[in-house]
């Protein structure tokens, strides 16, 4: 796909004396090479890459703060990069200038396990995370299938497969220290579990995605592992019934960690990928968190509601090596689809409806693929209402490219006629911008762009995100 | 207390036209009447009355968004008001002008008991909604006390009793109608339970207690009423071994909805109060929700901890009616303790510190209280690390709101030295607005009060709350 070229018209060459007060800042963290500015400019979208003029790696909030300076200085567009996963263009750079990458800044700043507390740097990602917190009993519970920067996911609102139970970046980061457009320091909160001082400014950064700042540190909720853990996967003989088994295990209250929905494409993608024997139907796999005796209790009304809606098995994941092994190949699952069709890039969409119109949504959405005849898979967090569509495409056919943006527009339309949103956890990125204004309205959007304003009003954050400035549009 | 001078020498009488203009638009809806006016000028602090010029009713998200578009022509303050029970002085008329009153904007939207979502109109108490709800088997779960607005809980970020187990009015509240200070109406949100799309308005007006628009609606989770519910007090030796027993509760993640901390004083004034005979000793309250068996399991954990700590007791309330007069007990606590010193009026102030430090934090508190020879009790959400002051005193000895203020200042100070809140549930009002600023910093300040620039340019929406703005500073 291209990028609109009126921004890309806007860029210029970045002044020299910048140049040489970065490289005097960093010394070998600097890169001006094309392959590693190429390697920024591009994420796990279908976009063509837009490299940055230079990329710099940070160690420190204090460098961070000082790039940012100069950044100002120089008034040149900075972008932060965390571990390049994110799936809606947020960080090509569209008008040049500086990609400032934190995936060094991968220390861990602070574990407070007697607070259930953990404070990060960016780039530490939530593997590490886990990693580091593993002697502790607790565990960060956010997975959004890649292993992303705890940094990317606080600015993209990540979420994930533990979401249902445990929430999203929303609920889960306590405090974020944030380097502004001018480069100064902000703490966004404090340790404490709630608060109500003030604005919400760590609400306002999650999910920003570096148009308003640069979030240089986390402190995110840890949550003791529970006693016991178990898994189960069942198939169906149609998405709906998967899906109405969901609807009705949620508007019961059972707690389930973790509820996923493949459908048959994903079904057969994974089985090939993952050497998997799965039946190749629609399928829900699920996690329950608790007590031995609640882990039982919940998979047991699962599985009584799984049978009411014609599940034909039920297959128990009691052990950790089985739950892994179904674990990864759902978390491989972008990679097995694109196996089905050599070369192709994917369009990976998804949207977030109130439960109770998911299976309309995704019924509807599938009968669309299948019209398009897309070689295609929808999977998702269904106990959120959250859905993905993957669409495997040549990213330089025009006409793949619109019939693909043709089917998510058409997904998006619905989800917000049901009153869902336009994206439940990818963020707004640049392929989502037109659906965000659809969904927020005017007066909303001119509230957002008032706060873009007010924090940014150079427009040197990330441009080209989320909200169009006035001089992008 | 009196209120800072200099904001009332602003005051200036309103226009004429804009009278005519509310009184044509409301009717009989509108009050100049000074007993009207004052009541919509305190709330629950201790601060005198400071009367609005004119009190209206609004019915509609329209008629609010048509009295804004008045006020903003005119250029006169305006102030939402809900069930009066803030606490900081949040509502009261600094600078005169027009206070909304809310109450009467008392319909249900919609209720999708499918989606576990509610939305009502910004009067609407929670005890309303409970009661509109009940035959859903579903309820709302932010109980903080007073029988609040849903809007006002918005505006202030509410919390209470149940926050623990739920969260706050942070987190279950999934969208608003807000009208902006020139009189637009805005959709912060959809029904979606999560969502990646663009900045959190929805989270940026919760908190901000009428500083940047008006809430009409509130759109919230249900949750299903547990299929079990069991209650238990106990008493302790001391304040720390009960507050220990607690903070080994979070730690080891027993989910309790709610755990509650009385010290000697607050059990001696509900004996007192509420005819009960309960152990005149450091209490704890404890509720657990969830299956017959898991409430089992949970109470037995938490007993075996309170044992450890010394609890020379554990009192089960299975049934509905003695756990609802416990609960009605700790709700009438306030009114409880102002009768501990008949005529005086209570500073009630709380901050919520990282769940480590929370006996320590409590102990330093009580000891300043004692020292100071003050009649106060020390009660609190402690699961939250969250806990209360209420000292009685004289609000027209300058002695005494000297004394309260200091203890005020030292707990606020200790809190923030340990990576706490100056407020973890009341808010900021115009009390703890130094208090914001010692919490957050110049930098985080400054971003905040560019959000009230962007959002409120003529500082008209109930001004001299939360942040100064430079015209009051």
């Amino acid at each position: 796909m291209n990028q609109p070229a009126r921004l890309a018209s806007i860029k210029k060459p970045l002044p020299d004396e910048l140049l040489q007060a970065l490289k005097n800042l960093l010394e070998d963290r600097y890169s001006t090479a094309l392959a590693v500015r190429e390697h920024h400019g591009r994420d796990e979208s279908s976009y063509d890459a837009m490299p940055p003029d230079v990329v710099v790696y940070a160690h420190t909030t204090g460098e961070v703060a000082a790039i940012a300076r100069l950044c100002h200085h120089y008034q040149v567009p900075m972008i932060p990069y965390g571990a390049g996963s994110s799936l809606e263009g947020h960080i090509l750079a569209l008008r040049g200038g500086v990609t400032i990458d934190l995936s060094q800044m991968n220390q861990m700043v602070a574990v407070h396990a007697e607070d259930l507390t953990a404070t990060v740097q960016a780039g530490v990602t939530r593997k590490q995370l886990n990693l580091e917190i593993k002697d502790s009993g607790l565990f960060f519970p956010i997975d959004p299938g890649a292993d992303a920067s705890i940094g990317g996911m606080a600015a993209t609102r990540a979420s994930g497969t533990n979401a249902v139970r445990y929430g999203t970046m929303r609920d889960n980061v306590l405090a974020l220290t944030v380097v502004s457009a001018d480069g100064r320091i902000i703490q966004t909160g404090s340790r404490a579990k709630k608060s109500a001082a003030g604005y919400d400014l760590t609400r306002l950064f999650v999910g920003s995605e570096g148009t308003l700042g640069i979030i240089t540190e986390v402190t995110v909720k840890l949550y003791p592992l529970p006693e016991a853990i178990s898994a189960a996967v069942c198939s169906f003989p149609s998405a709906v019934d998967a899906v109405n088994a969901v609807i009705q295990t949620i508007q019961m209250g059972v707690p389930v960690a973790r509820v996923e929905f493949l459908d048959e494409n994903g079904v057969r993608a994974i089985n090939a990928y993952d050497k998997l024997s799965l039946p190749e139907k629609p399928l829900l796999l699920f996690e329950f968190h608790g007590s031995q005796h609640s882990v039982q209790e919940q998979a047991g009304l699962v599985q009584q509601i799984a049978a009411d809606h014609g599940a034909d098995d039920f297959e128990w994941a009691m052990q950790p090596e089985d739950r892994s092994r179904l674990w990864a190949a759902r978390h491989n699952a972008y990679f097995a689809l694109l196996q089905l069709r050599p070369g192709a890039r994917a369009i990976s969409t998804d949207c977030c409806v109130p439960i109770s119109r998911l299976a309309e949504c995704i019924l509807d959405t599938q009968i669309d693929c299948e019209r398009h005849q897309l070689i295609y898979s929808i999977i998702g967090h269904v106990g959120d209402g959250n859905f993905h569509v993957l669409m495997m495409i040549d990213p330089h056919d025009p006409d793949e490219v619109a019939t693909a943006e043709g089917v998510n527009s058409r997904m998006v339309t619905r989800a917000l006629a049901m009153d869902g949103t336009c994206t439940g956890e990818h963020g707004v990125g640049m392929h989502k911008m037109a659906f965000l204004i659809q969904e927020h309205g005017s007066d909303a959007i001119q509230l957002m762009r008032s706060v873009k304003h007010a924090f940014d009003p150079d427009n040197l954050m990330n441009p080209g995100k989320i909200i169009a400035w006035e001089a992008d549009a």
